[in-house]
């Protein structure tokens, strides 16, 4: 492991590395940490040439640049080493020089979230926890209860009692120990931070735990790589806790450090209209403001994110951008991934996409340039969205003259 | 391409290959074809070491023996080399001398059907289709949509109007011209039947088309290569149409006429006990009977099976053997599965593993045999069969020291 300590994203107080260390000692929980590379001895390890010979199709291939020691790597889960698709119909239809799509949602528990947990759950057995715990109903919680699944450890989740049945259900099948808070996300989550606490838990809470986003990271590695080190102007991600686009910035900036980049791609983060907290810091010199929850995007419905220095950082670095998209857009995304692609993503999952749209109608994106779209995840996690963007089916017996016509039939 | 021709599964008839053929000309849609392959032109092309140097991580490693041209096979959706998993905990709990399962819900429409649909779909564009069209509500048409729309192609997809609201809108986010028809499975099938011919799309109903069972042969290839060519003693698979289980033993004869494999694995075929055709026509000298489809795992739910004689050869050539499972034993696996594995399948997805069960307790698998289980189809895509098998959460506070006691959590 090529570690060599930690950075807190507020006071940018250094810190060496230690096992249990979650967050700056000064700062408290508003003091995410970023963890520090050794890049001169993982030079010699990680080179394009390493690369080109190894056959790992997992996230197991960047080891190199992960915080685990990552033994035993075969038997997790198959995560990341996702398709980047490229769109030419899309790109033609937007006027872009090459749109690429990463379909995040064929992970094993189908959502990015699976590169962040599979890394929690080796740090976890590594450091002899047997039980990784957080507080979520989305995401990040089935792919912990898979993953912790797969290799044995205990898990226990926190979910509000209004979490819906049918994503309640995904985790105890996964086994997970599942306590229902008669309480809203945010007294869930306080409770889950205690009993973590107090029982010694490992924390998979990504708001806190900075081995998340190193996790997440591999999607931009990802990218990079099957680009060959040449990636588009822009890569397009939805935003909700911001631990996403900072992984994804921690990524390519790697690369770049490690002379494998010439130079990170402009990031556009992407945020529901309903809940923008980002875009509304952005342009209120980094201040960030609590934000209502009122958008179907829920898995990036975040009012109160806590990888704030990490998000805003990542585009501001990298020379990005920040858009809002409705509701109705993003429905709009999931229809034309859909129809063109043959991507099934969800509301957060395609929010990416909606915001290209957005980006190119105010000139953020120009028409000459490249773009990758990340899709978070698939639109099976949650199908009653899909029935709002679908339409109605034709009756029988159907007007095939009229639908060939139409051009949407042909011999 | 290296297709000879064809041989009816009915009356072995041998007919020149001709583009358009579907069934047997003397036997008409009881004349189930095979496919027929020069072996002799694909073993100059097809070899472990062009294997070894193949990085293509999909089904189009096999291309050599596919029945298409396999133009531009970048531009499909990336189906196949799924992940295979060795299941230390589920092998030692049962006895087994080593346990694998292949997890085919991570396919991009999350299902094993996308191995025949892209085929399907490259064919369609290889004969100059522009439309090509099934009957079904489920995995087939779902991945047939989201193959078709990728490529470019328009897919007509007929349901009976009883179809759940969900997976039609799955079908109609893929672009999917959908037809809603008021009758049953049966009526719903006849009249896509008579429009696909009346119109002339390009026929992707499993039952008639013999490259579906070729495209899903393609599952057996991976798992004898994944496995170093020396496959487990048995490989088990849920049972439907029949189509499967048909491609299943195709793929492993493919290999065995080819001289990559010394043996082909005994095939367990596992159906519901709520439909169970082909377990009853095992015991009746073949003879198959009409059965009722009362079950909850509908991906198997085929009450009028339309690849008798494949199946049923499968099963017989390989000195397999057939077993019917409860639904309770389908739940039951399903929470196996995802509590040992961090696999979340659908009830046919899983029911080979509950076949796996109660083969083992008949004696029919051995305990110092070895297994593969395919999973075929994600449990995402039918979230209201998990909520019967998953039980309920815990209430808040929870009793951590209880959940202790009885090994839930550790510390």
């Amino acid at each position: 492991m090529h570690v060599t300590g930690y950075r807190c994203t507020h006071c940018k107080r250094e810190y060496a590395y230690s096992e249990d260390m979650l967050t700056c000692e000064h700062c408290g929980d508003l003091g995410i940490l970023d963890i520090l590379f050794d890049y001169t001895a993982i030079k010699k390890e990680f080179t394009r040439e390493t690369l080109a010979s190894d056959r790992t199709n997992s996230i197991w291939r960047y080891r190199a640049l992960l915080p685990v020691e990552g033994h035993n790597w075969e038997q997790f889960l198959r995560v990341g080493w996702t398709p980047l698709y490229r769109s030419h119909a899309l790109e033609r239809s937007l006027g872009l020089k090459a749109l690429y799509i990463k379909d995040d949602g064929l992970n094993p528990t189908a959502s990015l979230k699976d590169r962040a947990s599979v890394v929690a759950v080796s740090r976890a057995r590594e450091l002899g926890y047997k039980t990784i715990a957080c507080s979520s109903t989305g995401n990040a919680a089935s792919s912990l209860a898979g993953n912790a699944s797969r290799m044995g450890l205990k898990s226990v989740i926190f979910v509000p009692e209004r979490a819906p049945k049918g994503k309640v259900a995904q985790l105890l099948i996964f086994g997970a120990n599942v306590i229902s808070v008669q309480g809203n996300y945010r007294q869930t989550f306080e409770l889950s931070a205690a009993a973590i606490e107090k029982w010694g838990f490992y924390n998979r809470n990504a708001g806190i735990n900075p081995i998340m986003a190193e996790g997440k990271k591999t999607a931009a590695l990802e990218i990079a790589e099957q680009l060959c080190f040449n990636p588009t102007d822009w890569v397009a991600v939805s935003v909700g806790d911001g631990c996403t686009i900072g992984g994804i910035y921690n990524g390519f900036n790697d690369l770049y450090k490690l002379g494998l980049l010439e130079r990170i791609p402009k990031l556009l983060g992407v945020q529901s209209s309903g809940c923008a907290p980002f875009v509304k810091a952005a342009n209120n010199n980094g201040k960030l403001e609590p934000a209502e929850e009122n958008t179907l995007a829920d898995s990036i419905a975040v009012g109160v994110p806590r990888n704030v220095e990490k998000a805003l950082r990542a585009v501001r670095e990298s020379f990005g951008a920040w858009v809002e998209v409705s509701d109705e857009a993003i429905l709009s995304a999931m229809r034309t991934l859909g129809s063109t692609e043959g991507i099934f993503g969800e509301p957060a999952g395609v929010a990416a996409t909606a915001g290209v749209v957005e980006a190119l109608s105010k000139g953020l994106i120009k028409q000459n340039e490249s773009v990758t779209v990340l899709c978070t995840g698939s639109g099976l996690k949650d199908v009653s969205n899909a029935m709002l963007a679908a339409g109605e089916p034709f009756s029988c017996p159907p007007d095939l003259h009229a639908l060939e016509k139409s051009g949407r039939i042909g011999k």
